[in-house]
């Protein structure tokens, strides 16, 4: 892999504070070229799954040679592991608590690495704070990828499987397939964790939460302001809408609320 | 014009998800030297005029040849156009829904152009999803005036009006006028659309809003803690503040309330 | 010194409007090659003491030659100064309003110069507006200071003191020692102005506030979801916390509230 120099950032950490802003600093003093993108910090606290859903979606638009930092970290200090996972020309860097699962599970030939002490203490890594690694450990180790200094395989031991999403993907089959909201964008849409292939295969799919149903429509226009509509949206899965307004508040839903899509060609 | 390599970034994304960051990640991909600039995500959800009074008196400040991308998009998706505007030396990018209308106001000579499916096929900006046009657009449609690969007048049809604003500008004359607060800041202070030449030609000009009045001040310290006074602040419109506390939550204020100022050396 | 290019930028702006990006504006018209690194602008409104605390604890973590500004400035307008400060290898522009009073402390050799308006018209820094130095003046400083094309003792007088901080100092004996709450983080962690050198000499340090006390443990994950704990944290000062939720919420405390360390060893 070449590196692009390209760093992104996503957190739980909001905006509060020097957090993310000493994390960058870090960067900087080890890559004085790094250009650092902000994915997002408004991660529900303490919730990996919004993290990788969001990055297992958002990597793509980034060039080859991405490194990808994840610091969503309610275990930070204890035994828990660091991961750096190569996925498809991009590198990414995370605590091992599930939220690296859906990027992994992207790329057959993903290659995980648990980052071992010693191969920080060669970068000169070492000491880190018990409760804040991502200044500590994610953000030099970042710099040192992409500067290229150093290899997701120079890290550590080579292992097989990561801690699992705290989330079960969706499921189903070709007449109902069930998930759940993961996230809300900042307009009060309904993001949930059923990708698109479930149903463009369906016949005549029809969305359904929170006692109430809507097809499929193609964007927010297609209804008059204040309808409420369901969309396969521009990251490929399905959301719930409501057109000039917020779906989240006019439904009371939020982040863990079942959606399921039926194909309504098959009902009995 | 000389581009600058500065791209600054308006939206009504907020700060949830990754909508912004993928933006840069396309602009990134595009053009590495590219320096972004988040202007605010933070416009009121759907309101384009907001953006545009901002997008007005912000340019300035920029470098000449910067590339100013502005998406507040309610009607992505639909038919409305994508229009770029040559203004003073600088370049703005947005959906024609009139949030340009007060940077296209600024210049006699602004050049506006209708964007055309066929200039962005041969940018290989091509199938953007329905609901995202920022980043399948917007983002690496400005990275290529930012990298100088391709001219404003390249991309379309010259135009000679854009959809106007979906905001009067202020009126009146030399003893009243009308505006309304298009804009509040973190501090509560009202921001209108009353630019100063409307009142440095009143004799004793009075703010009226909400049942109270005030004269027009120099600064926030020139009254006590806790007082209000209006001033023409520092992007050169008239605005209600309360010293160290927020004018907006203390008279009961936001976007769209109705503010007077008026002469009162003419009152009868 | 060196300058690395790097510029922070810590203000009480908030995200709403463009007032952060047009100093970023400034400072890349002025200096193309700067890098700019939002340290925070969610400090609380119009309280330096806030933002005095984080840089004095964040400035470390940024390559020497770092130029960190800071504008929480109620007084902006009126007859307070400017002043920047020289501290190990660092410059700090900011009101002289006890903001950097920490930051000063912390270096017997620092030096202090407060800005002349000869100084800004030599570097045609001039006619700001009397509500946003942010932008006038203290941006295209910065740039100038980044650039390395002036330092800190061309710009004006050097001088022995600064206005000293709104907030005293923690205060104690060897059996215990008095502070505040000082800032909440976006987890609603109560972060005190107690440094760690107060508690580390203690035998057996207890944390009391809110008619609660709890003993200094190492880590979020030392205590189970839900339940309280204290700890030195990340950048060296007491904290109170609550694991996996918010202490600030749970504990109705915020800024200014009290806490005392207490060596329970020495207790009567």
């Amino acid at each position: 892999m070449q590196a692009s120099g390209v760093i992104t950032i996503t957190t739980d950490f909001g905006h509060r504070g020097p957090f993310v802003g000493v994390m960058k600093g870090r960067i900087y003093s080890r890559l004085a070229t790094a250009r650092i993108v902000d994915l997002t910090h408004e991660i529900l606290v303490h919730w990996p799954a919004e993290a990788g859903f969001w990055l297992a979606r958002s990597w793509q638009y980034f060039p080859p040679g991405t490194v990808h930092v994840a610091v969503v970290d309610p275990g930070v200090g204890t035994a828990r592991d660091i991961v750096v996972a190569s996925v498809a020309g991009h590198v990414f860097l995370a605590p091992d608590n599930g939220l690296l699962a859906p990027v992994v599970a992207m790329d057959r030939d993903a290659k995980i690495v648990r980052v071992e002490t010693q191969a920080l203490a060669r970068l000169a890594i070492t000491r880190p704070s018990a409760t804040f690694h991502g200044r500590d450990i994610f953000a030099p180790l970042a710099a040192e990828l992409a500067a290229g200094r150093c290899r997701p395989e120079d890290l550590g031991t080579v292992v097989d499987t990561l801690v699992p999403s705290w989330v079960e993907d969706a499921s189903g089959d070709d007449s109902a397939v069930h998930g759940i909201v993961i996230t809300l964008d900042h307009f009060g849409n309904l993001i949930t964790n059923i990708d698109a292939p479930w149903v463009v295969r369906m016949g005549s799919p029809r969305v359904y939460a929170a006692n109430h149903s809507w097809p499929l429509l193609r964007t927010y226009g297609d209804v008059k302001p204040g309808e409420y509509l369901a969309l396969v949206n521009s990251f490929g899965v399905v959301e719930i809408a409501r057109a000039e307004q917020s779906a989240a508040e006019g439904l009371g839903l939020s982040r863990g609320a079942p959606v399921v899509v039926r194909d309504t060609a098959r009902l009995p």
